[in-house]
């Protein structure tokens, strides 16, 4: 089954023309806590396990997309037109081919990010959640987040996660066609949760975090432990949510990551995203945690690292980490 | 069954009072290629899996042992008096007294080592063996390699693979007493096989590899893969020492290195022996390997990483690694 396909099954019925002349939205970026780290399936994102994230509430994706009257689309990234023949635009334009098969109209597309491109940050999953936001309105087809978010991970796996904010669980389904695989938002909030930004690295990584998956799953012997070790993991979140319970919380997603880690330094070849200031700062984290401190990391196809930590111990982290960006995930900013 | 009972059994009908004043012994450390990782029985120290080794020629240690006429023992490494109420004195005493139950005698040791201790180069192993071959020198047991392995598996482990020189396969056995868990030497030597000590760091770990091993096995997730990739390792391993395939070697020790290691992150709370130091050689490691140079690594229980290349590539090599020390496993050294 092609995307083009499943796109076809879920705007049956729909429209398949632009309705509006413009349309914006916003996508927040997720990081998450039970990992996406494996595909059943290259051509749909079809993940191997379910996974589990958290929003990052403003920091994400906005975008605007315009029907222009040129003969190709127009892209603009924080302002900044992007070659047409980048890799960037060019999974752009051929997301934006599914919509078009029918009848050819085109776009000027200016996306406006707040997150780091490419460090370790979703910043594909919130730029294909907006844009598959966007498209809803500018195509008012007025889908559910469970299609939206089906739409979204044609376009990158964990762009599925990032259709809404909160707790969010993206089921990974049986089915071949991945109708079943789409992520829902879980009732529980936690305003006191917050989630510190370490940017060690902002640099464009090495290895895609696409291309890591792959090898990993291809060669690393190792990796036939995660997926059970994801089931035990999905259990504990969803009960730390549930129940408030922190230590479960960090515990959880901070072993989550590292085992994540491991298998891609068992690859061939090894993958070892981490730098030594990334070594450092675990080392720093499980010092404070050893002074009664509750704090943890999550880490993403890159070096930078997430803290995860309450409201109530900000502060004293704020002074340990002065370079930390702190998002509080449920709580609403002051300015978005 | 404990430690005292296998030494019943193996020592039946043999003597049971020391038949010299004095006896001396050398045993060569070594360098696992396939790693002795997690044990099925504490007291006995046997492993859940079969290891393979390279004994490290000249490095290692020597044993001198002198009855004495004191009420104690006395012990002395490197021509320096060892405190007796130490973990390292309270070690080998007790495993010196698995061998007095009956009589009691009291011994000077003297143990000289040419390997810095504790740095993740297995100085248990040899310090552990060569006791073993001056204990059966001393009371001039006569005993097989295979049970001199089973005897000095109750000091330690990876002691067992270090009765003898050349590649060594520890079989991990199945009978709950060990008697089937012994090591033996494969018949093939490698002339041109060199292995370069990197010493990082020489200081003393803060987490023993007992300690590591214990916490991993009981914790890690992924170490359930473990086993069946060590059964893999050893078949390549095997094949390419058979057939002085160097690539084959080079790479399948490094990955196992990496797995193990990979287990251990995986581990609650993690562990990571590497340094910034560690993950900088590794990378020019492969960054040389890219460039075409035939050189792998292996790390144990510690940042240090010891390098496998073939001869012919010494030269270059010394020069990118100006501290690297070099062994050839199969040279005999011109002063032992």
């Amino acid at each position: 089954m092609k995307k083009i396909d499943v796109v076809h099954f879920l705007l049956k019925n729909l429209s398949d023309v632009p309705q509006r002349e413009t349309a914006t939205a916003f996508a927040p970026t997720n990081i998450a806590l039970c990992k996406y780290w494996g595909k059943r399936n290259q051509e749909l994102n079809l993940p191997v396990t379910s996974s589990l994230s958290v929003s990052l509430n403003q920091k994400g994706a906005a975008v605007k997309l315009k029907i222009n009257s040129r003969a190709h689309d127009v892209i603009f990234l924080n302002d900044q037109a992007v070659d047409l023949n980048s890799e960037f635009s060019q999974k752009l334009i051929s997301f934006l081919n599914l919509f078009r098969a029918k009848q050819k109209w085109n776009v000027d597309i200016e996306i406006k990010s707040n997150i780091p491109i490419a460090a370790g940050l979703a910043s594909s999953a919130c730029g294909f959640a907006s844009l598959v936001l966007a498209l809803n309105e500018l195509f008012q087809w007025n889908l559910s987040s469970e299609k939206l978010s089906i739409l979204a991970r044609l376009g990158s796996g964990s762009a599925s996660r990032s259709i809404e904010h909160g707790f969010i669980e993206w089921h990974a389904g049986k089915e071949e066609t991945g109708m079943d695989s789409y992520s829902k938002k879980l009732a529980a909030e936690w305003p006191e949760l917050c989630v510190g930004l370490c940017i060690v690295n902002d640099q464009q990584k090495e290895i895609s975090s696409r291309e890591a998956m792959q090898r990993t799953i291809e060669t690393s012997q190792l990796y036939s432990a995660w997926p059970e070790k994801v089931s035990h993991d999905l259990i504990s979140l969803k009960e730390a949510i549930a129940s408030h319970d922190f230590e479960l919380l960090g515990r959880t997603a901070e072993s989550n990551a590292i085992a994540m880690h491991a298998t891609m330094m068992d690859a061939h070849p090894p993958i070892i995203y981490s730098s030594s200031k990334t070594l450092h700062m675990m080392q720093k984290i499980w010092e404070l945690r050893a002074e009664g401190l509750s704090v943890f990391f999550t880490q993403d196809a890159g070096p930078n690292l997430k803290l995860l930590f309450l409201k109530k111990d900000e502060e004293v982290l704020k002074e340990k980490f002065s370079m930390m960006e702190i998002i509080e995930p449920f709580v609403m900013p002051a300015c978005f």
